[in-house]
């Protein structure tokens, strides 16, 4: 298996971007990162485009073949992979395989949703499609109340005070500050947080991320071929990816999520590290307390001492292990497909040391975390300077 | 790159299965293949779900995750791809380097669509999603509309007359007839065809394939492991994906389908053959028309010869070259997602010598043409005996 580099990123400014469709964010954000990547004039084997549900949101299908003929890359193999929130860490592990395989030495991996001009109500149905039709769905069930559930088991099981919710907030608020592609450009209290409007009890606004339009995209070759392209390029050092049962309540622990240990695990061991060799981590924060259990479930803190690191600043900007200096799904929003892209761009900035004011110092290993459904798949990444 | 084989297949009837929905496809399709292969004990590292439209048709999104709970499979990596009607090539493509990489050693590929619960109109639309919005769509552009000038002007340039459209079609219910799994299961006459309705000028009812519901799955795993498993294995012997404008009337010469001719090239470079040398292909006869003109593209008979060798019985059963003994798209059905699954399913089949009354003798080179949009994004396989 050949080795396999990130020579090039780019990505849109995360938001509610009015006039602008889905293939102009997947476009735009594909241009920066083939410009970034010295790859202008070059002919790519594969473009790979994540996206959640373009043909619901935006009514049109096949994007990935429209894209690369958009982009003047035919005759480049296309594909789309959708896999829910995760569907940028699949499409980067399939990029990845592909160049890892041998049978292609350029790739550009894309994601994009366009999602800010489609009533709520509709969104949050949409997203609810991705529960379990038979127990879950049909009952009403969304991805919040889901999650308030979670929320409220987690707090009686590990010690979580809303306190500890609301830290998250307005730590990740407070990053987003400082990352001029992050959605929601405002410093939140701990107070504001907790005084939120309650969306499904113990959930309040300020827990939940923002419904955002954005393009996020990588440029992958082979690693012993990046430098011809790139001063600084990033080698992905592991992957992994594991699913979970699709109903939350047939978990044995619900609040174990065990795809995220096991996708974790296994990025570890592929890129023969540990946790504490992590120097900075983007996780899926599309809900506050996703962080806290992520920051256990992917190694970095003992089962139920999440909050206590997050409540040390273990995990701020300046801590053993920032967590989320971009913002996260929180504050740099959440275009579904763009998410899992938009975390790997963001490590890749950190490494290269040009992430400004959020920039994590010396930082040499990082790790992602990409949770997809309501834990049932997960996709991690490990990425290394080189 | 390993090599990698198929060590086992199964498709569900295809039709329209009342009754049944897309995961009860998927999941039948799945256990079917992994049977015949002799791996319902083992661990499968990754599960690839080829399918179209699954939110716009059935409501549900995230369905390889759900599939691999479904299938007792967790916690295998599950990934869906969508590549319009070429999505089944795509997934297949994707295991297979999943595979070559050394990255997995046995995986899953399924496709599947459920269509027929849905009506005809919203079927018509959302496949139309496929064109290119701006200068296609938003004209009312559907895909038999735009396949119907394809035929007018092939007809024009090519010397294909109403005649040779219908023989493509009584070839292929004939072949049906002798195929169990195939929707429509009825002889017709080239009276008959020539005397259907007109859906668009000069493209009539049996010019065209049904809306169907179905699912197909292979297993993969390294050609070197193959025996482990099967006393048969087919080897994938190589795979081309290439990708042409969007609009149509951007082509140069829109009787030309470059991609097929591309993605054919590379296919049969990467497994070191000619065309001549394959002894049984499914093409993608979604529309009949599509068939002589892939027959040309893929490089088996000179351009504007298809027609011709069609008349000459090559492409029967008994011919030469016997093309779509499935009964193809256009009789066997097309369940959008599962189609390049199938297609590869009934070259197995071919290739074992497992396909009953349509046994192609002695076939040791099959080929297969996934075609997405219109043309605009292609994959080919070509699989061996081994």
């Amino acid at each position: 298996m050949r080795d396999v580099a990130i020579i090039g990123c780019g990505m849109t400014k995360f938001g509610r971007l009015e006039g602008k469709g889905l293939m102009e964010l997947l476009v735009e954000a594909s241009l920066k990162a083939i410009d970034d990547g010295g790859a202008g004039d070059r002919d790519f084997d594969a473009v790979y485009v994540a996206n959640f549900a373009a043909g619901e949101l935006t009514h049109q299908t096949g994007i990935a073949s429209s894209l690369v003929d958009q982009l003047s890359l035919l005759p480049a193999a296309a594909d789309r992979v959708e896999n829910g929130p995760a569907s940028g860490g699949s499409a980067i592990k399939n990029g990845f395989l592909a160049v890892a395989s041998g049978a292609h030495d350029l790739v550009l991996v894309v994601g994009g949703e366009k999602m800010t001009h489609v009533d709520t109500d509709i969104i949050t149905d949409i997203v609810a499609t991705l529960s379990q039709p038979e127990t879950e769905y049909v009952h009403g069930v969304t991805l919040p109340s889901l999650v308030a559930m979670f929320t409220r088991l987690y707090m009686q099981h590990h010690g979580v005070t809303e306190r500890h919710l609301a830290m998250v907030a307005v730590k990740n608020h407070a990053n987003a500050l400082k990352n001029p592609y992050a959605h929601l450009q405002k410093a939140v209290t701990i107070e504001g947080v907790m005084n939120s409007v309650m969306i499904a009890d113990p959930l309040r606004l300020y827990h939940c991320c923002p419904i955002s339009d954005g393009g996020a995209s990588v440029v992958l070759c082979p690693a012993d071929e990046a430098k011809n392209y790139s001063d600084a390029p990033v080698r992905i050092a592991g992957f992994g990816q594991a699913t979970d049962t699709h109903a939350v309540h047939e978990r044995e622990n619900p609040t174990v999520l065990k795809a995220v240990q096991l996708a974790s695990k296994r990025a570890f061991e592929m890129a023969k590290l540990m946790p504490g060799d992590i120097n900075v981590a983007e996780l899926h924060d599309a809900f506050v307390i996703l962080e806290i259990a992520q920051s256990e479930d992917a190694g970095f803190f003992r089962k139920g001492e999440g909050a206590k690191a997050l409540e040390e600043g273990k995990t701020a900007l300046d801590g053993e292990l920032p967590i989320n200096p971009s913002g996260g799904l929180k504050a740099r929003g959440h275009p579904i497909g763009a998410t899992g892209v938009a975390q790997v761009v963001e490590l890749v900035w950190q490494l290269r040391g040009e992430s400004g004011k959020r920039q994590v110092k010396g930082a040499e290993h990082a790790y992602c975390c990409n949770f997809g459904g309501f834990g049932n798949n997960v996709v991690a990444h490990i990425l290394e300077r080189m």
